[in-house]
């Protein structure tokens, strides 16, 4: 115990924004803040989900006035084929960042620039998969394996094949009701195909097919892009890191990842490590070059080279408003198109990578298998050659900043649970320490927290306030996407953040050496989350739907939350939203979400947008889980 | 020339549905045309393209006082996620159709319910993918062609084996954008993907993927549908049959087909017309069975079978308010939703078939190729059944309809143009003596008339006037979808409508014993249009480009409408709206779609919405070409 844990506050964080935004102010560049004002208040018409925009005879809206649309369709019809729109768009946005982490491994060479790095993990796939491993080269099995993983986007028959990897309890619920996923592309397809004018207008089957896109989305593409990045870059295990804009350096050129898919990432961050990369940004007068993440980006490096974040969604424009940042390079999803017209206020450059992801005022450089390494080496040179291009006048970096634990995959559990095992008696590698926590009461459950910022809500607090009451109440937390990074920039990945805690899971946070909230990755690596409750519910002999566990999302907003609410509730797994889901303009939807897919899948939504009435709910939700076994 | 030829007017329609609109008063039941009311006017902000839903911040509206949305999306970025995100729901529609076609041959047996009906297409297809043929079982041959047909939707890699058809010309163009379409589905979900929160945000790069998505749709799942359609169910060639509402028959059981597949509707007319069933609807007192179609899964069986068709889109809830109707059968797509409502308000039985359109009020039957006989017989029994149980007091049936002559496929046409040719002196199964009446300007040109009905603009009207003008100026018409309908009400599907045309196409019409409009099948069939453009380019050893022929979408209104648009500009033809596409908030994006896209695939769109100066325009932009020709 050296110095005393001290929480950074949500006051302080916004405290620091606003000094940045002084700074917005004095470049002339509006900020998300401003935005927000100019937008609110949001059509409510459109909010409620009872707008259709499907066809072109409309946009029709449902009101009192006028109950149906022009083709006929109800509110019920329009909200339904809304939503599943939205877990079309998510569903297509994670599983295809895992399909270009699928090509990544497929293109994988010794000489190349993308490697084998997680042996283990290839060798289980193709064990799995029944590719032979036996005497072969390690890339004639990766390619192997990665065109059999590429197939499960586009194969004309069979259902996904990671599903196999689910508890045989759930993938007889899924075939039973019809929503056993097929092709992951195939289950896009179909959901849109199913939204278009003159489809499907009852809303029990937008919803059913919702949960099937989900499923393709969580037990396929984007289990795929966790299972093939960590084949290619390593499975995460416990690292110390920090997090918050505070991670930014003044003497240091600094850049900025931020996006989604680690291919580019991960290439900046190799080359930035070389001897020969320092030295040029000495040359230029910096101490070194300071890497930090945005974003899921930012939880990819930190999760496996403790790469500093610099924060999350809603601290895109504030980490460039410090003035100190040479370059933002990019990838793909929850890139502010703002980013164009802020990073040209500054001296700071701004790279786009994908063709998934063309952005005005960027540069493009597209990042494939071939370049990664010329692409990488040409922007952090530009960026070292452009530190001396400050201006001073326009620098301010907030100081808050803390440790942070990250690292925590399935494996990266396992490894902590094994230090509280006894290795004479127990058996290694397996939950069974977590599930006696939870038998006993010293831990009451568990919360998956996920999801990302979203101005409805005060951003940052549910996340924060949510997470400091669920641990004060023994309730182990697990965190990926923005949520990690919100519980980082409090401090709550800082092992010393146990002080916390009730005293049943500080207790384990000491005996574990871990921290209250695990960083489980980034937001395709609930895909993480899907097998730890797999895995615990095998290993403690019980149903999903049993598990004292939960989703929460409190501050969602985009279309993948929607595809991971679908899959994280056909999975058996009740979720929490603070954000109201775009369906409030038909009572069937709202009922079908909440209750209908309980009656299908045994879990649903739980919506309620005050974060202390939240919280209560998911305590109150896992204190029945609890009852209802008998513990 | 027996009696002396009359076009029905729009005038003389609308008077009809006044008519039929009492009856929806009588029964309590609100139409389209009472809805319109309600809708109208139309948010300003969604109509422009500029209001965004596609994550949970918002909805972002684009307003002089909030120029950019809370990630800071601007006007084009917002108008252009929106347009390529109508044209993947089109393609996903459309393809998806394509795709059911191909599952209907992968399953067809000698002793099942789908067959090979037209072997030599078969034979065709499965040379042009090296497939070999020889000493083979038809139907091993034929799974080995479905299979490769379904693989189009999903491979991993390589582009799209239908564009292989193109002229190389195009290819080339295409391959040089960057917008040579891969696996079909991929392309949508790259859409869908790049319009998520966070990626595309350049109004350039979302333009070029909605026109590779479009050719992915056109040039891949709708050419699959139509190919696989003939295959399966024949190749349409010249026939006679009738159109609008007074094909259906108070004496008769009326079954109504509607959608859009063929695999219901084919089944339904097979079943109908055996001898045990025609018998068990005279048990009833009927004098026999009429099965009548509308919208697409008309012109299906109207080009195969010369079923009759009732009509198009807004005409559907007409259909049914004549009262007589005992059973309406749907597939997929443009499918009232009110369908289910108003079938309740009569003795109508509604019967869904397909899991893509489940639609609240109706009888769900899913058909498939093991149960389809058996679906079909049920549903024609109930229907024979139920003709007792009309109510004479509901009973309106107009009088107008106008013989028609369909089958204009590929085939088709140049089977008329093979009576026109010396067969001692000239190559037979050409386009040559079509090209020789363009090159001398006995006609001055083509018109590809497509797309739907839409309530924006006086129904059927711009269909209708602009294909009377055309006609007038010498220039020959293929239409397929709802207007190839309008033009069936309006007569000019009547090969005696040739009195309406100007001196040269009408000596062409008499030569060749064809109506000035040549019904060319349904919305997916527009696959056919680019056969018959790329043949004609081939045959003359000219560009698609420098074709004196355009596409010309007057009332459209869905996405398949945008897929479409997006791949006939792909393919070179400029296409000539009468609907705005939803895009006017951005300037940007306007000049893109008209202007932008000449400049790469030398074609746009023409945006005007008075059919009386489109047409001009259309008329202008047809003597351009010949003029740049020389002719």
């Amino acid at each position: 115990m050296s110095e005393e844990f001290v929480s950074t506050s949500v006051e302080q964080m916004e405290a620091d924004a606003e000094r940045l935004h002084l700074t917005a102010e004095q470049v002339g560049i509006d900020t998300w803040q401003d935005r927000v004002k100019n937008q609110t208040p949001h059509c409510k018409i459109g909010e409620s989900g009872v707008c259709c925009r499907i066809c072109a005879m409309g946009p029709c809206r449902i009101t009192p006035k006028s109950p149906k649309g022009i083709c006929g369709a109800t509110a019920d019809t329009i909200a339904g084929r809304n939503y599943l729109r939205m877990a079309a768009g998510g569903a297509s946005a994670h599983s295809d960042h895992g399909r270009e982490c699928v090509w990544k491994l497929y293109d994988a060479t010794e000489d190349g620039y993308y490697h084998v790095t997680d042996a283990t993990k290839l060798l289980n796939l193709a064990k799995e998969w029944n590719i032979p491993t036996e005497g072969r080269d390690m890339y004639d099995i990766a390619h192997e394996v990665a065109e059999a993983g590429l197939n499960e986007y586009g194969k004309i028959k069979g259902y996904q094949r990671w599903t196999e990897r689910a508890t045989e309890e759930r993938r007889e619920v899924w075939n039973e009701l019809g929503i056993l996923p097929r092709a992951v592309d195939r289950e896009v397809v179909t959901a849109m195909h199913m939204t278009h004018m003159g489809c499907t207008a009852d809303a029990e089957a937008l919803v059913k097919q919702s949960l099937r896109t989900g499923l393709a989305d969580g037990w396929g593409g984007s289990m795929a892009g966790t299972e093939f990045s960590d084949i290619l870059y390593g499975t995460p295990m416990p690292k110390e890191t920090e997090g918050n804009l505070g991670v930014l350096d003044k003497e240091m050129v600094n850049i900025i990842c931020h996006g989604h898919d680690p291919a580019v990432s991960e290439m900046i961050v190799l080359v930035s490590e070389t001897k020969e990369m320092q030295a040029y940004a000495r040359s230029f007068g910096a101490k070194g070059i300071n890497i930090v993440g945005l974003c899921c980006t930012a939880n990819e490096i930190a999760m496996r080279h403790g790469v500093k974040m610099a924060g999350n969604f809603l601290q895109q424009e504030n980490a460039l408003l410090t003035g100190v940042v040479e370059a933002i390079v990019v990838d793909v999803q929850c890139i502010f198109p703002n980013i164009g017209p802020l990073s040209e206020c500054f001296h700071t450059k701004f790279y786009t990578t994908s063709p998934i992801a063309r952005i005005p005022y960027s540069e493009y450089l597209q990042l494939t298998s071939e370049n990664a390494k010329e692409v990488a080496t040409t922007i952090v040179k530009s960026a070292c050659e452009n530190f001396k291009n400050r201006d001073e006048s326009k620098i301010f970096i907030p100081e808050h900043k803390h440790k942070a634990s990250v690292g925590y995959s399935c494996e990266g559990i396992r490894s902590r649970l094994d230090t509280v095992t006894n290795s004479h008696l127990d058996e290694l590698d397996t939950y069974k320490p977590l599930i006696e926590c939870v038998r006993s009461g010293v831990i009451r459950g568990a919360v998956a927290m996920v999801g990302c910022n979203n101005p409805k809500v005060r951003p940052d607090y549910s996340h924060i306030e949510i997470m400091k009451k669920l641990i004060e109440n023994d309730i182990v937390i697990v965190a990926t996407g923005c949520a990690a990074q919100a519980a980082s920039k409090a401090g709550l990945l800082d092992k010393r953040a146990k002080v916390l805690c009730g005293e049943g899971l500080r207790r384990v946070c000491t005996l574990a050496d871990i921290p209250p909230v695990l960083h489980m990755g980034s937001c395709v690596d609930i895909s993480r989350m899907m097998m730890l409750v797999t895995g615990i519910a095998k290993d403690w002999g019980i149903k999903t739907t049993e598990l004292p566990v939960v989703g929460c999302a409190p501050e969602w907003m985009s279309e993948k939350a929607v595809s991971i609410a679908n899959y994280v509730v056909a999975t058996g797994i009740d979720t929490y939203l603070g954000i109201d889901p775009l369906v409030g303009g038909s009572e069937q939807m709202m009922n079908l979400i909440t209750n209908g897919t309980k009656d299908w899948v045994g879990a649903g939504y739980v919506i309620n947008t005050d974060p202390d009435e939240l919280v209560k709910a998911i305590i109150e939700g896992i204190e029945k889980k609890r009852d209802a076994l008998g513990i």
